[in-house]
């Protein structure tokens, strides 16, 4: 008799495992196709990273604190970087101090660290649909029930939306991955419904910066504040990063929330990675004290809307009879819903893939699945001329499609 | 009618952040106090970092590969780095590749991560007694039973123990908080066990470096490869970091594993924080390959023996009437365990606190935290002559908790 391979009789691994897609292998084995147009991810241009001013940044971030830089300091963070962050948000009626702010490696972390605090196993958690797939993959572990809502739905009970939820969810910037502004009277009934519900309310403000046209909306935790006191201690737990204005590499995000919140977070962080590394926080401090946010800001918005309206021109010219989209006012996504409600984007991916372009498909943005109708295009990480290549090599995948190819 | 506080009205934090511990918190308040001699946590003394080459490394991390540096980069970690952590495990018996290498946030990332991959809420857990803390603070958030398991007892039944367990774990290496190696017919003893039952064994090793007498005895991952196939296959877990090596604010550690399980636990890592930073798995590889941990080992074995045995002589001098211990050959502690059975080193805490000296009560150590009877000792972080009087102001409070003083 020959024994089982050991591997087979091992003890299995944990159940949500079993539930999660299998996109982002797709995508990673996408990356061995030559040539390939990557119109899929929410990536930055490399060519816009700050290096050389972050290259000194890391010299120094050593050099000037090698106790601070490496070695172990607190789980919450730097005190002098969220002192940096509590000041870089409050206003006079937001009015936020240390015990405010924790320190997270990227916004990633902090979904991460929300669903640790807030889901126990069957909890409900409130997510603006289609939801952020980093979000709905932060919390699977943790065995919630997802209920989508429609956030533009002119029908829209918010109170009702939020009942009974542990949290809910949403990303009011140029959703993810839809790419819309939430209005400031949506973002009003919100903070009442959280207010109502006693619900808390996860703010999820990546994108906030890159806005190409009009004027910056008040966010969730700004209008939940109006008239607090100090610190902070409303409903809304906002979540930032400094991916999409410095560098996603180096890992550095926060929460911002009521000091119970920060204080629950913490005890979950301690767990999780224990602290963030200081040197990446003291270069995140060089980068917020000594202005390089709004240095960069201004140049990437500039080299963004012209890749937007780039992918829009393209996207006119050859994607007009199978989708409908709106152009969105920031962000780094145009979200497009096929005009035939029996469309399978999860199939078009198969063909674009061939074609040599990858977008992604919204059955990754439904915790069910089941969404099959839209895309996802990104417009930051490629330039003009790529852009086109991609729709027009997407467009040549439509028509495998319709012809019944393989 | 007062409407109550909003934050009181608000949904419930998760159920498993009623049983963690306070003591984090009480040594973070500790911390406070003047003039502390901190004998409680495992830390590297500052001065012992590596800072002028770490600056130079983090200059050059970015300078001279920005896009890897700060961009997104695949959840698995650089593959360069993955390869050289690879090779420099790979023995003839133990052929180690890409496959078997994930990057963590430090090993305490790692240990978040076999949770995160082996726990359904109530599995399991067969763990070395005591119990890291660190262990037990990642795996709580999913609810597992722990079962304790005596290394050390000459009855042990290890297949016994194990089975029916998710996985098992030990630090055979200098545990933490005991300081003792376990020996090498035990090892084997735990790697057989592992394969006739099916049980995943995590084997954390962070202190096999700091062995300060005597030679290294083969880990559990060697003891489980003697014949293996490339890739690995077999059922231990490894995990290692850079943090007692090089310098803990890197958080940089890395799981070596079967594939199976590595493609598990980098499904884990996207929903926990994506990826770890480019700029420091740069500095990592630049520590790995220039040869850094091999200048800075015998350093750091140096000045931590001396400090050891400083410990050691002033323990003889000062406590020998209340505590019995061992001499550790390696790692970063005494574990010292009281005379009288019915000791209560929680209360001594407070007494050491007022005579401003720190240790770690056994409690922490124990899932039930029950165990009262024992404390740990730290040698690394002070010099001699600090450790002397930490030594004798716990004698102080000895005293103090013996004639009943508040």
């Amino acid at each position: 008799m020959t024994p089982e391979p050991p591997a087979r009789r091992r003890a299995a691994f944990a159940a949500w495992l079993g539930t999660t897609n299998d996109i982002t292998r797709r995508f990673l084995a996408a990356g061995a196709i030559p040539d390939l147009v990557n119109l899929a991810g929410g990536l930055p241009p490399p060519e816009s990273f700050p290096a050389a001013e972050l290259a000194a940044l890391a010299r120094e971030a050593v050099a000037g604190d090698p106790g601070a830089a490496l070695g172990y300091t607190a789980i919450e963070g730097l005190a002098p970087l969220r002192d940096a962050i509590a000041a870089r948000f409050s206003t006079p009626a937001l009015r936020l101090g240390r015990a405010n702010v924790l320190v997270t490696a990227g916004a990633m972390q902090g979904l991460d660290l929300v669903g640790k605090v807030l889901i126990d196993p069957g909890a409900t958690v409130a997510v603006q649909a289609p939801t952020y797939l980093g979000a709905l993959d932060a919390w699977r572990p943790r065995a919630p029930v997802f209920r989508p809502v429609d956030l533009e739905a002119a029908s829209l009970d918010a109170a009702a939306a939020f009942a009974g939820a542990a949290f809910a969810y949403a990303v009011p910037n140029f959703s993810n991955p839809t790419g819309r502004l939430v209005g400031i009277e949506r973002r009003r009934a919100l903070v009442e419904a959280a207010r109502r519900t006693g619900t808390w309310l996860v703010e999820d403000d990546p994108y906030g910066l890159l806005l190409y046209e009009g004027t910056p909306l008040p966010g969730l935790l700004e209008l939940s504040a109006e008239g607090s006191a100090a610190p902070y201690d409303g409903p809304v737990i906002r979540l930032g990063t400094l991916s999409k204005s410095v560098a996603p590499g180096l890992r550095l995000g926060w929460a911002i929330a009521a000091p119970a919140v920060i204080e629950a977070m913490t005890i979950a962080k301690q767990g999780s990675d224990m602290f963030t590394g200081g040197l990446v926080q003291r270069i995140a401090l060089g980068a917020l004290v000594g202005g390089l946010i709004e240095r960069q800001a201004p140049v990437i918005r500039a080299l963004y809307r012209e890749r937007r309206d780039a992918l829009l021109a393209a996207m006119d010219a050859a994607l007009a009879a199978w989708f409908d989209w709106e152009a969105p006012v920031g962000g780094m996504f145009v979200w497009a819903v096929a005009r035939d409600p029996g469309f399978d984007s999860d199939r078009l991916l198969g063909h674009a893939l061939r074609r040599g372009v990858t977008v992604t498909p919204s059955s990754v943005f439904d915790p069910e699945g089941r969404n099959r109708r839209a895309i996802r295009l990104n417009f930051t990480l490629n330039p003009p001329a790529r852009l086109s290549e991609g729709v027009r090599r997407l467009a040549a995948a439509l028509g495998d499609m319709a012809r019944g190819a393989d």
